[in-house]
């Protein structure tokens, strides 16, 4: 079976080095038919770090998802490890949605019993902490770990990411006899290959893993379910700029 | 002790009326030094009915937010029956937030050993789980129920809402041995009494239920911890329009 | 909406110095409308520590709540953090009974996504775990704390007392991440607002926080519900001594 | 190995008839070398049926396992199926003491997936419930259900409590595909033969239950671990007449 | 990047057809690069309902894996909704090995945030209850049903088995509100494209699910963690017949 | 009541030593009127360290159980405490199964509010915290241990193995505060005695527990369910030498 198919990679921050890196991640995990299309958004933050960045970041996330409905896409995939905006573009998208976030963690699910999450900031755990329990999958991670480097400087710090990482992979070996590491932010997926051969286990990066999920689902022909919680928005009205995500729909005046 | 307070309370849809209702409501729980003051965003959807209302709503609401921290708020109540927005709210306010879901949840649970909620759209009970379970009081609640009818309904319906309602509640009773009943939506706060009258059991609305608990916090002194997620954002770019919600700090140039 | 209220305050156990000091804090909590009426069992254990003497505690506290019903009660507050006796207390009153170990847990859930419990003797663990996981908490509280000094050396040790605490709390933020910290014993009840300023996060005190719990409940019209496990008693023998705690019905011969 | 043991068994009203039946069937159900004491305490309800009952039950529940301690108890069974008093009992009692409600749902976990209750009033349910969640087994329990028959009730009603209670197995038979019945009330003691004969599955008592796992308990030389929440009580005051509770102590002034 | 790859896909009963069925379709669900071969063992039964074919179905499996790793497999399948032996699989086995039931679960995640599962007998339900539970995804699944119609009479049964199975499909959107569907049997892996347009909503089957889960690990380079429980087994002696099983070791004298 | 009962304990593994001190074991704890026939199957492992041995283990085990019926069986004991083949033995025995994993926990619970459990190889635990959530009493179980001796060196190594696990016990009571401790391996049965008097707690080994749980299900007159997943296997083929375990029913010629 040929599945010649075009995913979206939208990151949801706007650091378009950051987009790049990710969509260079994505197409060398892509199968040979895959169009891999790296975008972010124009407006929201410079970097996803907590509740406050993830919700500033939707719209403008909402508004690519959108965008590369009309322009075909056959999959979404959400490169921020929060998942942020995940429920609400699968409202809004035909096409199946997948967030590096649960897709690192249902590959995780498949290698080994129990497995530890390094992010970046503390800050971001309990976020992680919170989808892990929606999912269903907080009894498979053993723990959510932090380096504390923030997610902008992943890109310059080179070998001390490595080591900070690392450090914490040895701990998680050690305190809670983690099997397995997934990488808890979209900037790291370039170390994965690297810390899984200098810590002899497997570590799973979430941009590679959605886009074999995205891919799977394409070529099983499944979609997001439109009975339930991820039904298309109902017509009504948007206020002011943000008038303009509603999907399929008129324009009514506001107020 | 006395306490004259201000409190915010952040309807995350653009329909005016209902922000008065809300207030109306808000002002008839207060007490008497509590001052009220019910505000809307002017971006955002008109009612908020899933996950994609949701998230376009945040924006604004964040927006509100910091406006009234601007103007000595004192609390925070939003008051969306999702709790909307409430995790990035608590990142960018000092005092306190009360979501109108989880006010409803705590208050229930200290009258019964289980409640039932009836919400609108049965697309929102997946919404509303989720939260239960984040909070923790999944088991509390027998059951989510939905009376089918849009938000923006419940303001003209009159008479036969409260008979939706109602049969909904006689359900509740019977099926699952509801004790109490929480109502799952800001636009049903008129009706909690009636209800409770006509059907013989605690009905809780969430915005009154959020006012006493949003003056309980702030006559105590409580406010949200700064120590982990709710930790305020860190001085970054926000790209375009919304550059200007980033809380106490100058902006740098986007890209 | 002025609330005049009379709440009445039962420690469980017959310390009397204890009543007063729980008074004491009650008052200053409270409303200006509220009276708060700090009382105690003639009968029952010195202080309550562990299984049994939550046991022996409960026909004294209960015959103490009915006599506040009979008084006018608007609402009881069950001042020890086990919340002894709160079920049997519920079933007993149309008033609302607000527990204090509940009080503190709800407040936490609304300033902080984790918080630690600090109480007296390890052997109280056990059952304010399980406490937690009735109210549906447990995944709230990220431990239960001890500093093995009992209760009634409480009131005497000054200093020690909040260094004890103290060092507890340094360790629930550095080894379980802890963002707020409740209080686990009334006799603890001064403390919270010293504690809070040392180690520089929110610290909750369980009868101040059912103070405005009670008011909240009674503000909103709140009673717990009869329908399930708190119906009233029903018509039966009381053998003996305690055929004086069977509210409203009359004596029938036991045996 | 033979083990000549004496097992009290406290049916914690005061309806010595039901003491009786308890008894008897204890003794039934005994090994040769085990000798049944059945006792009920002289003050509390005439039956146990809700929270109140329970917590007035407690006091001359434990003096009679105190008293039992006394007379060399060598096990201690509580005879209501809401375990009412086990852990304060624990606490008191050097030798094992075992719940009939904990006892049923043991060994209903060895010959069934799941299992349903059926008790006597639903007011009751909430406790089951709980207990169910605090011993770990709710997932084992398919349901818990009521015939609403009181306890006293069940002596007299003959051939329609074994009627009612098997129309409630049929449905839980058919409805959650119950695999076995435990039967919610020491007063049901001698029925589970005839059910378990009537409706073709594993009928399971609580009373008889308790008796085995006494005797198990007793020949292993295994007793309540005092390490923890079931450590002896403190030396301590207890006002007026429950000062005679207090188990190996002198009696200090109270107040 | 381009994968060739071999996909073993075990069927472990031993029903030859079943075992040609499932091959074609795990190849329709094939990328071009990857070879499907499709085995089953010769000793075990005939088809897998309940404990204890799955029980006798393992060493036959087990047996499969081990042949298949030394003719180059790069990934495993097991064919077997209840996921039988897959723990054991993963322990001897160097190449991912993926089940049928657990890939449909992770999938159906994925897109819907409820689905049911309909398998054949009830037998069978409590085991994909107990499996949903282990893989953390049991709050995920509304109902496991069943269609009571044995594994190989889902061969000849025609239309007849879409029938009884649509049947489960609309009391499954109605009862629970399921909004996706997971096939648990592979004898019903060519039904799920015909019910998925019948009853409009997405229809998971496990073993086209199993193939790209299957083929995502080999192409992201991941394998069974070998850190923990699932340590290829120690050295030692395996008596009689099952001494064959024993991988890369001298086979000492039994006994 | 006597109960003369023959209880066939069946060693999962082939070392006839293990099984003969299991069977001493067995013997000591039995009451007067029980026998103990201690068996092991000629095929399978020499140990059970992990899911791959659990796996080669079960058709032996099998095939003794079934044995054992024909030879009136009242009871069996699985004596692996991974209760190892237990769902499978309890569908094609009609006398009761108890393993001696569920026995130990099902015991410990009784005693204690949280015990911790001591087994041999790391790699064993995933396993049986698996079957303490499938239990359902994960919560009761504070930690699972191990102390990395091989199951064979347990016979051997004397005071060493008591040391290294006594070791684990102090541990257990420092770091999680264990109230008791289970055994974690059917080869550690005769230290039970010695540790718990070395180190002042309950320990609860498991194949003793289990004697006594058989024994009462059988004085109970209670076998297992046969209503759901233990129901009678159905008559099918089972291929080559596997034919011979199939329960009660011809041999079809399989394919």
């Amino acid at each position: 079976m040929t599945n010649a198919m075009k995913i979206f990679v939208v990151n949801p921050n706007i650091t378009r080095s950051m987009t790049e890196m990710i969509g260079a991640a994505a197409r060398r995990a892509a199968s040979p038919g895959t169009t891999i299309v790296a975008v972010n958004p124009v407006m929201g933050p410079a970097s996803i770090e907590g509740y406050y960045d993830e919700a500033l970041s939707v719209p403008g996330l909402i508004q690519e998802v959108i965008k590369a409905e009309a322009q075909g896409a056959d999959a979404h995939i959400i490169a921020c490890f929060d998942d942020t905006g995940l429920d609400a573009a699968r409202c809004c998208a035909a096409a199946p949605v997948v967030g590096i976030g649960e897709a690192a963690f249902h590959m995780a699910s498949l290698i080994a019993h129990r497995f530890s999450v390094i992010t970046t900031l503390s800050r971001s755990i309990a976020a992680i902490e919170t989808n892990l329990m929606k999912y269903g999958l907080e009894r498979r991670c053993a723990k959510v770990r932090s380096v504390e480097i923030p997610v902008l400087d992943l890109e310059q710090a080179g070998v001390d990411v490595l080591r900070a990482i690392g450090a914490e992979i040895e701990r998680a070996k050690l305190e809670e006899g983690a099997e397995a590491i997934t990488l808890g932010c979209a900037g790291m997926a370039d170390l994965a290959a690297d810390l899984s051969r200098l810590h002899d286990l497997p570590v799973i990066d979430g941009v590679t893993a959605a886009v074999k999920l995205a891919e799977s689902l394409v070529s099983l022909g499944l979609r997001t379910s439109k009975r339930g919680p991820y039904a298309p928005p109902a017509a009504k009205t948007y206020g002011d700029i943000l008038a303009s995500f509603a999907p399929g729909q008129s324009r009514r005046n506001p107020r």
